[in-house]
């Protein structure tokens, strides 16, 4: 069992699309990358900030799940960070309506001792400085760095997202932020590119299109399950991260086809996430529903070729 | 070693793209689809119509792959369908600039003799009657009818359409045809209602995001290859179906396992096709080279799953 640091954001997210909409519910990248992360045999901390109008409900859901959030500091008198957005009909787009970053406008991350010597961090999309602080906290290098962002930081913290970027890992970003982090319409090119500037791994979603992973000359591509009904895509991104540093962080190997399976199974719990409102659905998904969802991947995608 | 019957356009299209244009050249469904198929151990025939304006080093191409073209109509004093389209920027969308259906515009399909007891019958896009008609010219019911349709048949000639659909057994569109021909948005909706107007197998094609193949509860995927370059997707779907068809011709073994294989092997097949203008890279290709991009989808695909 290997110790996962998982650092990102707590948030508030209010949701509309086609189907429905919501009020204010649990939300932020670190809550759906621990939630996915937990379905594995981890040892894991979250780091991040909320306001005091978090309610212990939902702090006592990780408690419960015997994910240490020490470091999960609660500010007096302040507001959580809270999102607020509406979904277009295909549900591969959105409009953001409201951003309050409140608390995480000052997050000072601060790693729990016990955690300084995690053998995976998983860093949630925020500002490229506040990811680099907490590696800097780092007692030893990780095993594993891992790193989710965005094209808002391309935008306005290059030269800092640039450098957090040359100490990781592997980088997961979606196709369109290869592109700009790149200036290369061909994935393949901007995964080499990409590689050139520090990750050994990258990861490049595509959302209903699945995701490809790059090593070297090595391509390996892990569709999104085709389903019936996609209902509320958020949180997908990140319960895909944290499925893939749990599993990675469970087994300590972090070979290339290690990192394989963990692309396929952060696409697994991603598959389940998008199947209810925010975290409803990774809440309550038990285990045997994971495995016989892997069944399906495996049925999806292997074949025995002949050559003719 | 199966027989296969070929039915669609040879075309001269005109081509341009961000790396380049061409003047007329060879082109059309049934010239890609032939191609394709003749990659495998077949007997093949095209039946088409051209103009007395076709050459005949293009003819030659295909009776020097001993493909039989005692089907395809020469009209005196006609002219061939021609195509000219320019591509944007991203390739994945176009502009027809011209369309002159002229021969094209009364094709009337005549089943050679020795092709009317053919294993696998391949129907490139074309006016459903025609397509229709060439069932009907079939001795007995063949092994396998695959079907390739547009989006303009389905807004000009939609009761046509539907009958033929009815009529076969695999049917291949792309994602927004499969959308538009059953008005659901979920593409495991769209495949299982057109299961129901009659074929098998649903193969929707995505392009970059390679092919799903629909069959029952069962659902299979294949990626495209992720390429550094793509040069010119003209004659991508149709070296796709032809690969496809050309497989399956070969095996005559139309188990799910058995096209599985067959979409791998049309959508290798179609990695190729896009590296050079026109038919250019298929007619140069070498058993070697497929080969050995086989493997490659392998890599790409293939892990060993776990279960947690």
């Amino acid at each position: 069992m290997g110790k996962l640091l998982i650092v990102g954001s707590m948030a508030f997210d209010a949701i509309e699309t086609p189907f429905g909409k919501t009020g204010k519910i649990l939300g932020g990248a670190a809550t759906f990358i621990g939630l996915a992360a937990d379905q594995f045999n981890v040892e894991s901390a979250i780091v991040s900030v909320v306001g005091d109008d978090f309610p212990q409900t939902y702090l006592d859901i990780f408690t419960d799940r015997n994910i240490d959030i020490s470091g999960v500091e609660i500010v007096k008198g302040g507001k959580t960070f809270y999102w607020k957005g509406k979904y277009h009909n295909d549900l591969n787009s959105r409009d953001t309506l409201v951003t309050e970053l409140n608390t995480l406008g000052d997050f000072n991350p601060i790693v729990p001792e016990s955690f300084k010597d995690a053998d995976v961090v998983m860093l949630g999309n925020l500002h490229p400085n506040i990811q680099m602080g907490v590696i800097n906290q780092m007692e030893e290098r990780p095993k594993l760095i891992i790193l989710d962002t965005m094209n808002f930081w391309m935008d306005n913290t290059w030269t800092e997202l640039i450098n957090v970027i040359n100490h990781i890992d592997v980088i997961t970003i979606n196709d369109e932020e290869a592109r700009q982090l790149t200036n290369e319409y061909s994935l393949v090119k901007a995964a080499a590119k990409i590689q050139k500037m520090g990750p050994k791994y990258v990861v490049i979603k595509k959302g209903e299109h699945g995701a490809l992973l790059f090593h070297d000359e090595h391509i390996f591509f892990a569709p999104a399950l085709p389903l019936e009904e996609v209902f509320d895509p958020t949180g997908a991104g990140d319960t895909f991260a944290g499925g893939f540093a749990g599993y990675l962080a469970q087994t300590k190997n972090i070979s290339f086809e290690s990192i394989k399976n963990a692309i396929i199974q952060g696409s697994n719990l991603a598959s389940f996430c998008v199947e209810k409102f925010g975290t409803e659905r990774m809440v309550a998904l038990q285990k045997h529903e994971i495995d016989k969802r892997l069944l399906q991947f495996k049925e999806l995608t292997q074949f025995n070729i002949e050559l003719t």
